[in-house]
């Protein structure tokens, strides 16, 4: 399996704050997942000074052999040229996977993919985030802890403006009150795509062990490799009760409700 | 428009908490979305005492001229006689609208018409509730305050064990941490199903403005009669930054992490 | 409501063939479903010789209170400006249904809006078309026969490069043995969207009575106005046996297989 | 991978057409797609003097292991008991996949899955049918010829009332003048559903090679091992013209309409 990561790495990702949460780079981060395996990774940026590809290279021809293609952009989307966007767009159709992470739902290969202006609602000050498997079956979702903690990350919120994906696979829950479908696949002719939410360039949340299993899974089935991904067949119980989460202590009783029994 | 109201209306709702929540019944409230409309609602309840009729009188006569059917049960699903259940989704089947509620979602009627367990998480301390929409152009939702806010309800967590709906309509977020498909929509041959998550007996959320829009539009969109429903032509930024919510204070600032500007 | 038609009306409707098909163009065929009706319709061409509004007039303001457009085009694809496509696509974000007819597939604005390149086969000999209803509860199907006939039309058939649509409302069966999904249904950001396949500009099929009832029910529904569209509560029986078609004796018996009874 | 088939295997197939067309049985015909793998198949019947297993032995734990059941009745779908429906039910729901074969959309367990009562409409002539691809990136439809014919059939007609499927992945023409949604999938929690209408008991359609290539596909993918099936990777020309088919001669020009070429 080959692999491209595309990071636009530039002044944010550059900064003292990038440079503590990623020190060599979020695509080198995002790289590692597959340490130790067979996968072949090249990287690709906006920025030619840092990295020896930049986006403007990115041809039709480039990409012929490319399995998956991950995608993070945020200041520079439109620095991306047109003749790119072509050239990726139609890989996608002719079968290569491509996983858009966190800002890139705004770059012209995603709007061009989708149809819609994929905006949202977003506020950055760093609160906690749970991301939820709604869609325990899907491939992308094996291994994955239900309902795992993020300490901190850059809230996107509903609505966002995409069409209706095929699935659904997380929704993100965040502190401030928001959720947002945080992992959700599409189909354009023979090229699967995953859009995933987490990973703000300040937060090093690519190191968190939930997370990489969602993004190297979500390679595996952007290139129809499902296979390499091990099923988990949990064992849910019909209808578990919770307690009260004990690791955020957000439920503040407010004295006047008493907890009942659910069966009597 | 002719409408039926199912309350199993038992313990839970007869005793002193369920009474101060609803003193006639939450049928009763509900019902109340209607007044001064030339509606038609008619209750049936699995109590012979307290109303005239009760769940065994349903058939699928009775039931041949109703237009939705709103669907409240918790403790007595079992009492409901498999007889009634296949009247139910026979006439379903042959148009009749049907509105699930809260506990609801482990009725044999809805199990029938889904064919999966409806199993999900659940906790009851009365913690705050928001419900956002994520399919705004979707007729149940016109009209409904983004995000809006429920000091007290029953949590419902993923994973909702149903199968991939029509359409995901609105999503609600739990204080405790948890997220949950609070309304979702369905088809059975020509009949119209809507899954509604609040509505917990000892809470009086059905006297919830928002709740009680959705309520009503939901009976006009199972109905097939949206046109009855409003349009709320909002206009979306494109992207906005939302301020930290100020009316519940969630985000308890760590000091460790400063707020950045998006732009820069 | 305020529909706007627009039809290249060039080359090929202009010949003789094309003109004894539509003596005064497809698109006063197209606007004469709303005969009698108070709806308001307007045209645009690429052809500034014979209409006083050519493609490259659109624009965004003058799309603003349009409620649906209809697409026919096929020469002249390429001569539609690209900013007539952004300008088509954000009304259609800001809830303006669409609606492409026929050759309208390869249209600049139905590829920028589904993001795939929407090809098929295509036969033109003038076969017979049957167009059966896939989904009878959709709006756009109410008082269509089941399973009408088209006495000739271009074959169109799949593989259809779309993506998944939200609904297919109608499956096409041809003589020649193809199969086409000749009526899907989409939706982008709040706009509706239906492409329907019939509509070759050499044979005068937007005269044909249950063609005229898709292209009404269509604009209806692509407004949200489909409280417009009459509900027909069709009784289906639980499997019907249906008789060698008469009209076009298709089925010639090779003598080798005899008929069976279904039930011994 | 463990298989069960489920055979009713009864009068129709007993009797001197049923034979003709399967000697053995036509389950011992599906066994045979995996003949030379490692594949273990058993199988279950309505009738006990001519198999071991009967469909009233049917029960949880003997199904525990079994990765995919596929399931063939039709006149005897009365006489599988309530128990068996549910211990399948449950199986399908703990991840066991499950193929409902032709008259098996009559079947209690297809009934009970997907909540709709799964009628169709039907001759039985022994008309041509072909099936075509609507889906060509599903694993199911890997290797199966486009459009591929079978020379006689039962016909099965829409309206197909069923939930919109997860996928459509074939739709069948017949020669009749019908079209039918023929390979469609469905997911309840765990378990993947297909359901694939070719295979009336008396013509020996379960020989022909593309079918026995879908339902051997059909069991990986329900199995959720489709990386035991190889894509094939076709490339599409953009919209290639098909001309008019010649082992079929079913296009009887009226001589009324002349071949137009489709650029000029």
């Amino acid at each position: 399996m080959k692999i491209v990561i595309y990071n636009e790495y530039t002044k944010n990702q550059l900064s003292p704050i990038g440079k503590r949460a990623y020190k060599e780079g979020l695509h080198k981060e995002i790289a590692s997942v597959f340490d130790g395996s067979d996968v072949e990774v090249a990287f690709l940026s906006t920025l030619p000074d840092l990295l020896n590809h930049t986006a403007n290279d990115i041809t039709y021809d480039k990409l012929r052999d490319v399995d998956v293609l991950y995608w993070w952009g945020h200041c520079d989307h439109d620095k991306v040229p047109d003749e790119v966007v072509d050239a990726v767009v139609k890989r996608v159709h002719k079968g290569m996977g491509i996983i858009f992470l966190h800002s890139a739902h705004f770059s012209k290969v995603i709007k061009k993919l989708l149809g819609t202006p994929c905006s949202l609602t977003w506020r950055e000050v760093g609160e906690a985030e749970r991301v939820w498997t709604v869609s325990p079956k899907h491939p992308i979702a094996q291994g994955v802890e239900q309902g795992f903690r993020i300490p901190h990350e850059e809230m996107y919120g509903e609505h966002f403006n995409i069409p209706t994906p095929d699935e659904v696979v997380f929704v993100g829950w965040f502190q401030g009150g928001e959720v947002f479908r945080s992992g959700v696949t599409f189909t354009r002719e023979k090229g699967r795509i995953f859009y995933f939410q987490p990973g703000h360039e300040t937060f090093p949340n690519y190191k968190n062990p939930n997370i990489r299993i969602i993004l190297k899974n979500a390679a595996y089935w952007c290139a129809r490799q499902e296979d390499k991904i091990a099923i988990v067949n949990k064992t849910y119980k019909d209808a578990p009760n919770v307690h009260p989460c004990e690791s955020i202590p957000l439920i503040h009783f407010s004295g006047k409700v008493k907890q009942g029994k659910e069966e009597d």
